[in-house]
């Protein structure tokens, strides 16, 4: 549409197309804040030039990945008052005013310490070595050499992404699962295959039978208090999974947002297997600050030195600033007393809240794990969306199931259910009023 | 080679091959940190197997991004007396104590300001606040929409370079250029044509012809302190190339790392444009801090949406907490009152080491305009490569001017020179006693 045309009026669309006017002008708005159209008071709304048109569109596979990622901006971007959806507990829970007293003595000599240069592709050596005690507590022993930082769980996916797929190869992946790794894996033009989720962890039939079929490269998985079911790999299943591996010839990449929340002695892939095909992740994201942005990658040396010069030439290096908040955080037993407190919390939540799902009409996949979700399904006729809707114009925030479904074909009307904020009575007050069938 | 098998002893391979036994054992180590190989004392040296045996190998056109950026890996961990070939200015001139006093006081409050969510994937709203307000000064207007905060200059081009290019594409880059930038275009799968510089901007006639054959998508170059030349764009070049842009409809992306070293009235190409077909990435990693890991990008607003969007796919957000780190030490005037002093040393240091180089015998390409380069050409008859050799033997590290020519074979013997570490006495030695012809 050339610049300068006149859209149709609101009225006129909304007549023609069937759709209510305040949908229309919220179209409208969203081309505005895009760039693509202007309002012109009085006249109505016009095609915007738009600068730079070979740019205007973002790359097709850029807009699919994205496409699936809504939700994470809904997260983001979003200001609901009740966030049972949301990725993480509430702001207070982070001790805010606990941790930074602790951090305004040191902040003078981090600083001092810095050099400002760019440190080393690898990140602060003292917060790898830290790390690597911290791995050694879960039975997985790491060199130094074979722990990268990165800026959070999700960098060390798009790096791992980057460097050992190309367009075209199959992947298997959790389902549900990490919807924003399929965001990346879709932008990598990977092709997903979905391994169905028991409450013990994948289903291992399906998984050999997929296995067999596609000879996926990788298997993108969470061990534990996975993200959205919250349930848990056994350990027969960790060593059965490890075998198949091996049958079939694929790599693991085992993410473990919430391992600082876990028991050390819980059933790690990475330990079982001893980072030989398993590539480890993790973040201090969920349990310390994702406003620090730091995370890592614990594997096979020859993988880590390959990650490490894409790191490189992707982005130079991490922050050395924010990886030595962290080290001196965990040196100083701040965090461990932090973690202390935070379980107690998650422990108080999901003591008040299960009950109460339960009891609203919900049934719970797996029994609580750890971590920060259940996932609820809902009763038979109860449709999502519907109930998503609902609960948004109530100011309250639902991550529905079918989001975290590489193929939404197969989900079930579901939901991640953040127990931290779960037990809020306008939520329980809405599921009670609304999952009756109709 | 199978693991286990023996590699051939130190002597036998040094003497077959007409190596130095030193060469050999440097080569073995090097096998043995990347995990090919393994020293068993008294027997010798033995293939090792390789764990996950699927991605011991970078994937093709990594290794070849990474060629490039030996210098990088050389800058970032090798340790040399003399750095007279660094991207950066003694960690001394960056004030540690000063800033880190000032940042004391300031801590607690950040933390607590924190919230710990992810942030927006746009990045710290008052920060992005305070760069438009930046941009303004350098008469370039975006609106707060258009600023989109990355983890440095490189997660920017980084950025870009995925949004807006497919392998296959063309571009085309100033020769000698930023080196960096090439390993993330090679990574990408792109075609680099390199527009020759000369001492007042890229050499244009060369760039139309270039433009008229190869038609590219996109010009990346920097307009101000060169990196490595050092020289500066003038202001009826940065209009005529910005004819050509819109004749031969390519877009550019104008990297300005030293902005806040330059006047703001130097002549911008993103000011003359106002951002409708330039795209602006800047950072504070070059004049406060690169082991902060903060930098933006300003454009269209098409291209800023698409580009967040691709930030929020890939690594979420940036760090909310460095974020607010610098956008403090901004607002407090902090900032300012560093790069005043910090462009009095840059002075000092140019009025003793240009004079310096020249005696020497270098040939400077073009006046200092600014920055932390100047570029010096050998004299003929040098070989550049061995008086990088001979250099780093006297633990002095030279840039070589080879490493910033996309294609090398249209280097000239020169190197980029730092000119804060310049004026070191056993540089001007090595050069005065190096540069007479053999």
């Amino acid at each position: 549409m050339p610049a300068g045309t006149r859209l149709r009026s609101v009225r006129d669309c909304a007549d023609k197309e069937a759709l209510s006017r305040n949908t229309v002008v919220e179209a409208y708005n969203r081309l505005i804040a895009r760039g693509y159209a202007e309002a012109r008071p009085g006249s109505g709304y016009f095609a915007r030039k738009a600068p730079g048109h070979r740019t205007q569109a973002p790359a097709a596979h850029l807009s699919e990945a994205v496409d699936v990622v809504s939700l994470l901006r809904e997260q983001l971007e979003q200001h609901y008052e009740v966030r049972v959806g949301d990725g993480r507990p509430p702001p207070s829970w982070m001790e805010g005013s606990e941790l930074g007293r602790h951090l305004r003595g040191v902040r003078a000599d981090t600083w001092s310490g810095l050099g400002h240069g760019y440190g080393t592709p690898w990140g602060y050596l003292p917060l790898r070595q830290t790390i690597a005690r911290l791995l050694h507590e879960r039975a997985i022993q790491a060199d130094v050499r074979q722990v990268l930082l990165t800026q959070g769980a999700n960098h060390a996916l798009d790096l791992i992404v980057r460097q050992l797929l190309e367009p075209g190869d199959v992947v298997l992946v959790d389902s549900p699962g990490y919807y924003p790794l399929f965001g990346k894996l879709k932008l990598a033009k990977v092709t997903m295959v979905g391994v169905p989720r028991l409450p013990d962890g994948p289903d291992l039939q399906a998984l050999q039978s997929l296995a067999q079929q596609h000879r996926p490269k990788v298997f993108f998985t969470q061990s534990l208090a996975h993200n959205p079911t919250g349930d848990s790999l056994s350990l027969a299943k960790a060593h059965r999974l490890l075998q198949l591996a091996a049958q079939h010839d694929f790599q693991i990449v085992e993410d473990d947002p919430f391992a600082d929340l876990m028991p050390a002695s819980a059933p790690r892939l990475s330990a079982l297997d001893q980072l030989e095909r398993v590539i480890y992740v993790s973040s201090f994201s969920k349990t310390l600050s994702a406003g620090l942005r730091v995370g890592f990658i614990a594997g096979p040396l020859p993988v880590i030195n390959a990650l490490c010069d894409l790191k490189m030439v992707t982005v130079v290096s991490t922050s050395d600033f924010v990886e030595r908040v962290v080290c001196q955080l965990i040196t100083s037993g701040q965090y461990r007393r932090h973690l202390t407190r935070l379980k107690a919390r998650l422990d108080a939540a999901q003591r008040l809240s299960l009950p109460a799902l339960e009891q609203a009409g919900l049934r719970l996949f797996s029994p609580y794990t750890g971590g920060y979700f259940v996932w609820a399904e809902l009763p038979d006729g109860i449709a999502e969306i519907d109930l998503v809707r609902r609960a948004a114009a109530q100011g309250i925030f639902i991550a529905p199931g079918s989001v975290f479904y590489p193929d939404r074909q197969s989900a079930k009307p579901s939901m991640r259910v953040n127990i931290a904020h779960a037990n809020d009575e306008r939520f329980l007050r809405l599921l009670r009023g609304g999952l009756a069938p109709a």
